[in-house]
């Protein structure tokens, strides 16, 4: 892809995660699905927020923790996603382009913190069992105006990568939209990720219609959101899918993954991890390393192990982006 | 001590560290010297921050840090500091009560960003080998105003415990006086944490002449601030600090901790840790150990395991807010 000034480009929410650890109990006495993620109104961000013990804030977002294992995996990448003029888009910004992802969208005036939405905040409670439950306030995220698409950018780009949490603001799903329509008018691919249950519940239909437009070009999506917006078990949903999708990754939890291209079928086995300790950003950089293969033109098997790699890594420490050489640890797998 | 509110009650920056690895090659070339804490201007800050890269945001603050550790292993503590009212001062408020620690200082007005300070960061660089390089805005905490002392509160807490960084902006050194006075007045202790080679190199004479004015109950140093302090090597430093103070806890690194109370001695070993991730909030979490012990009239002996048990446990981790559960390494330590 040497005509491209960039091989992925994303738009996504831009969200600092607030992580705690929790025990079951307290999920329990909350209310709250493990392992789900959820979106909270400003009330209840504050209820729970006290209600949690010591934080760690890392720089967060889905589309965004992509791109930025996939930029430590040598992609050149760029993102699209909004932040408030205040201190965590400030922190949001630093950690993004520090990894060296390319990230241009204005922050949203802050000026007046009574009536303006401040970045993005997800409260990110974890489970001694490692798994996640994720409370977002969207803040200004939910605000990313079409204005902001950088048309050019896209056109610049191989994949433009599309993180599904954001369909549900108005705005931001307008702006996707007409970035799909820019990329596919540009011959490039789209890329997408359901990103969770509640997404599909709410959007399949949205997603669907994509798919059958034939405007969706790589698919990423867990068994469960597969089983849901095709309504049926996760095998025959991957099968149903690929038929409608070109390339379809579907990530298995404890099973590893699978991708489906065509009539080629390829797995791969989760890495072996010494602790999981927080299974935040898994999808993501999964995600990540599958692409950093795909843009590179590699077989979907190395694909495959290049996100099972860079998933391994992240579940291993706090936070849901990459703290290791994913470089070092993909060259010392693939031999 | 059943007639008191709090078991401790201190005088602290309230700082958010803001953390990333870097190599040694990076100090260098950024002629940072490995290990120190040293105050930077908001250019210098800019400037580092953004050579740094993907970064972790953890509440900090050296004797907030101790205070957080002591009430995890079961003392009743409150702490007075300066956070601006800002999202850095939420977080920071926030991940200090959670634990349990009262703290009531208001937050300083944050209204206008060009002409007012934000909660103060902490830049901490950390090496492969865990050292850790600190680079502070202090921002807000520097403005703590006498007048935030509450008498009340130090009058009513068995120890007033004062961080030695704050000894070098004015305003705080002022109501470190006053509290001081407050606490001797009402027959507390006073234990003071020397903090930094550079405090003692500034401060030394102020430093010395508390301790001549017989102010300083509890003196924490390491060897190398002790040295420095008493312009001789630590061994003869600390026995003659412990002519002039009471009871005399003096880290050493990798060698422990040694204690002089009169004419009795103890020492610890450190505790073995797998892998030493980050160093910082070692010393801090050494006098949140010590101090648990200390309140409840525990031997020399046993406030040193106690110490060194929750700095093992601080440098395992990123950031210097223990994250295992204290009371329950201490008490399998203990046996």
């Amino acid at each position: 892809m040497s005509d491209t000034q960039f091989d992925v480009i994303a738009i996504g929410n831009a969200i600092v995660d607030v992580i705690a650890p929790v025990t079951d109990d307290f999920l329990e006495a909350e209310d709250l699905p493990k392992g789900t993620m959820r979106l909270i109104d400003a009330e209840r961000s504050v209820d729970l927020y006290g209600k949690m013990g010591q934080t760690k804030e890392i720089s967060g977002g889905a589309a965004a923790n992509t791109l930025a294992g996939a930029t430590m995996l040598g992609l050149k990448t760029a993102f699209i996603g909004q932040v408030a003029d205040d201190q965590l888009g400030e922190i949001y910004r630093h950690d993004l382009t520090s990894v060296g992802v390319s990230f241009d969208t204005p922050a949203r005036p802050y000026s007046d913190k009574e009536s303006e939405p401040p970045t993005g905040r997800c409260l990110v409670l974890v489970a001694p069992d490692g798994e996640r439950t994720m409370n977002t306030s969207l803040g200004a995220s939910q605000f990313l105006p079409a204005s902001a698409i950088d048309e050019d950018a896209i056109r610049a780009s191989g994949v433009l990568f599309l993180e599904g949490y954001l369909w549900d603001p108005e705005e931001p799903r307008a702006a996707m939209r007409r970035a799909i329509q820019v990329a596919r008018d540009a011959g490039r691919k789209v890329a997408f990720a359901t990103c969770a249950d509640f997404c599909v519940h709410m959007h399949g239909k949205d997603f669907r219609a994509l798919i059958d437009d034939g405007l969706i070009d790589i698919l990423f999506v867990n068994e469960e959101e597969a089983g849901i917006l095709e309504g049926s078990d996760p095998d025959a949903a991957l099968e149903s899918l690929a038929k409608d999708v070109p390339l379809v990754v579907m990530t298995r939890g404890g099973d590893g993954a699978v991708a489906a291209r065509g009539d080629e079928r390829a797995t791969v086995k989760p890495e072996p991890v010494e602790q999981v300790k927080d299974l935040t950003g898994a999808g993501d950089l999964f995600a990540a390393g599958f692409l950093s293969g795909y843009c590179r033109d590699a077989s979907l098997e190395e694909c495959l192990v290049r996100g099972a790699v860079a998933a391994g890594e992240v579940i291993s420490h706090w936070g849901a982006r990459p703290e290791a050489d994913l470089r070092a640890l993909v060259a010392k797998r693939l031999g």
